[in-house]
C-alpha cells in the first residue's frame, strides 16, 4: 500500500519496437532498455518517478518477448509474474486493460495507471503531486483521469485533449473535465488548438480503478473483455503461457484511446467523467532523435555530440546531433545534421527528417532482409 | 636505359601532408600512401604507370620522414638510397632538383621526369606515349616539356598553363610552345581561360635534361645551386644523412613554378625552349574528397559508398560519399554530403566544402592538440 488509503498499480506499457532510434535502438534494444538520457535506462527512469507513489510489487509491466529478458535484468525488483510479454503486439488497448482483469478478481477498487516506459520528466517532485491527486481523483468513483502535457508548440505528432469547465471539487492541483479526445491534427488544426488556450498533448498517461476499466471495456469492446477475462482466470496457474499465446492474439488491434476513451466521452462532458490533470513536469516522449537533441538541451552553435567522446571540432557548423562513441568527431559546414554510428551501421539523416527513420528500418528489413541490423 | 635511346629518371614527389583526406590519411598516412582508388596504393600506381618507360633501377622518390618507412615497404624493388627522405619540407624547388644534381655528376644528359605521387590517370597507355614523346623533346636539347592537362571546367584550384604556337618538329603528339605560366586564377579569369582555348591545367609533370634543370637552378636560385652541390657531392658516402640534415633546410622555401619555370618563360615564347605536352590520359589529382567522388564515377542517385561496405539503404538522398568500412549505411533525406569514419574520428562535411578539411586538421593540431590524431 502506498501512503494514499487506496492501493495503486502502476501498469508500464514497454512493447516498444526499436524504430525511432535506429541503428541505437534494435527489436531486442528498443529505446525503453537504453540509457538515452543519463545513467539508468528509460524503463528504470521509470520505474525510479513511480516509487515514491507506489510499492514496487504493485508495478506491472506489459513487454514483448523481444525485450523481456533484458528487462527483467534491468528491473531485478519487479515480482516475475508482473512481467507480462505479449504473444503479439496487439495495440495499447488490450495492454491496459489485461491488468486490469487481473486485478479485478481480488482488488477490483485498485487504481490503475497505465504509463509509457519512454518518456522522460523534468521533475520527479511535481510528477509524484500530480500523480497523487490524479489517483485520488481516480478513486473517488468511476472516474478516469488522463495527464495533459501542456502544449508548446503546434505539433501534428500528438493527440490532443480539449478541456472544459474546471471541477472545484479536486483542488490539489487544477482539475477540469475532458471536452473530448482529438486525433493527431494538421498543421492548422493545431495552431488553432495552441491558440485556444484549453488544448493539452495526450501523454498517454491515464488513471482509473481496475473495475472502471474493466466495465468500460465490457460494455465498448465486449470481445476483448471475455478474452481478457479468460487469460485473466489462468493468471498465476501452470496453464497461463498458453491460454496468454492461444486467446492474446484473438483481441481486437485497438487503442485505448479509439476503444474506450473517445467512445467515453461521446457521452458529454459532465456525464462521461473524464478528468483532466496537467503533466506540467517537463515531460518529453523523446519520439526521434529530434527531440532527443532538443532534450539535451543547449551546446556551443547548438551542436550535440553525445555518448563517451574523444573530441570534438566544429567549422561554421550548427544544430547537428551526432551519436559516436569513443571518436575523434568533425564537422565543417553541415547544419541540422543527425548522424549515429554503432558497431554495425551508420545513419545519416537530418533532425527534420529523423521521425521517419522508421522507413530506413522497414527497407532494411523488406528489401535488404536483413533482419540481423533491426 | 629503357626502349629510349636516352636514359630516364623518373623522380615521384611523395611529400604529402596528409591532410585532405582526413580522417583516413595522417601524416604518416599521407594518401600517396593508401589505395584511395583500388588496389594499389596512389603511390605504387605512379610507379606501375612509369615501368612501360622507365627501369626500376632509374626510379627516384622524394618523401619526408612521416612516410619514408611506408613508402620502403610498399616499394620494394626502389633502390634504398634512390628513396630521400627531406629533413624538413622545403617546396618542390629544391625536391625537384636535387637528384638532377646527383645525376649530373655522371650522366647529366639523362631526362629527368617530376611526377607527383598521388595523381590518377585512366590510360596508362596513353599516358607512356604522351611521356615518350615528351622525353624525345627534352632530350632534344636545353628544353623544358610540361605536360598540360586538358581544362573541363572553369576551375580555380589550378595553375595554368598558356599555350603559344605549335611546334612542328614534334610529330608524335601535338606539342606547343609555352607563352606564360599563369598562377590559380578567379572565378572569372578562368572563365576566360577556358573559352580562350589555348589554356590547360599544370598538373606538375616536367622533363627536361639533369643539366637543364642544375643550369636553370644555377641561373635563376644560385644559393640553392650551392646547397645542393654539397648535398649531391655527399650521395653515396656515410656522410650523406649529416649533410643533407645539415644543408636542406637552408634552402629557399619555392616551388620549381615559381623558381624556374615562370623566370624561364619570361624569356619569351621562341627563347625559352619550353614546350607543352597534352595530359590527355584521364588525369585527376584527387584533391579532395569531392574529387574523389567524382573520379569513383556513377552510381544509383549519385551516391558513393566507399571501401568494404555491408549493405546501403537510401531514401530520397543524392549525391552523397560515405566510407564507413564494414557498416550498413543509411541515408535519409540528405544531399551533397561527405561522411568518413575511421577507428577513432568521424569527419561529417559537405562535398563543396570538403576542400577545407586541412582547417579541420589544423584545429585538432593547433586549437585541441590532438596530435595523436592527425
Amino acid at each position: 500500500m502506498s501512503q494514499l488509503d487506496v492501493r495503486f498499480a502502476p501498469v508500464i506499457l514497454a512493447g516498444g519496437s526499436g524504430t525511432r532510434f535506429w541503428p541505437r535502438s534494435r527489436r531486442a534494444r528498443a529505446k525503453q532498455v537504453l540509457a538515452l538520457d543519463g545513467d539508468e535506462t528509460m524503463i528504470q527512469q521509470t520505474l525510479t518517478r513511480l516509487l515514491p507513489v507506489a510499492q514496487v510489487e504493485d508495478v506491472w509491466v506489459v513487454t514483448n518477448h523481444w525485450l523481456a529478458g533484458t528487462i527483467a535484468e534491468q528491473m531485478p525488483t519487479l515480482k516475475p509474474d508482473h512481467l507480462l510479454s505479449e504473444p503479439v503486439a496487439r495495440n495499447t488497448a488490450p495492454a491496459c486493460a489485461l491488468t486490469a482483469f487481473m486485478l479485478e478478481k481480488t482488488e477490483p477498487e485498485t487504481v490503475i495507471g497505465v504509463f509509457p516506459s519512454d518518456h522522460v520528466v523534468k521533475s520527479i517532485q511535481r510528477f509524484a503531486k500530480v500523480l497523487t491527486a490524479g489517483i485520488k481523483v481516480a478513486a473517488a468513483g468511476e472516474n478516469i483521469v488522463v495527464l495533459g502535457v501542456p502544449p508548446t508548440r503546434p505539433e501534428t505528432g500528438y493527440g490532443y485533449i480539449e478541456q472544459g469547465s474546471e471541477a472545484p471539487e479536486f483542488t490539489e492541483v487544477p482539475v477540469h473535465r475532458v471536452k473530448r479526445f482529438r486525433e493527431k491534427p494538421d498543421r492548422h488544426t493545431a495552431e488553432r488548438f495552441l491558440a485556444a488556450g484549453n488544448f493539452a498533448w495526450n501523454g498517454g498517461i491515464f488513471l482509473w480503478q481496475a473495475k472502471t476499466l474493466t466495465n468500460a471495456i465490457r460494455e465498448h469492446v465486449p470481445d476483448m473483455a471475455a478474452i481478457l477475462e479468460k487469460i485473466a482466470a489462468a493468471h498465476g496457474t501452470d496453464s497461463f503461457e498458453n491460454v496468454f499465446a492461444e486467446q492474446y492474439p484473438q483481441c481486437e488491434n485497438i487503442s485505448i484511446d479509439y476503444a474506450v476513451l473517445e467512445r467515453r466521452s461521446a457521452k458529454g462532458e459532465t456525464r462521461s467523467g473524464i478528468y483532466c490533470l496537467p503533466a506540467d513536469f517537463g515531460w518529453n516522449d523523446l519520439g526521434s532523435w529530434a527531440s532527443l537533441h532538443e532534450h539535451l538541451g543547449s551546446h556551443e552553435d547548438d551542436n550535440v555530440l553525445d555518448g563517451p567522446t574523444n573530441g570534438l571540432v566544429t567549422i561554421e557548423s550548427e544544430g547537428n546531433y551526432v551519436y559516436a562513441p569513443g571518436k575523434m568527431v568533425a564537422l565543417l559546414g553541415v547544419d541540422g545534421l543527425v548522424v549515429v554510428e554503432t558497431d554495425d551501421a551508420l545513419l545519416i539523416t537530418t533532425r527534420e527528417r529523423s521521425q521517419d527513420v522508421s522507413k530506413i528500418v522497414r527497407q532494411v528489413h523488406e528489401g535488404l532482409k536483413r533482419d540481423d541490423l533491426i
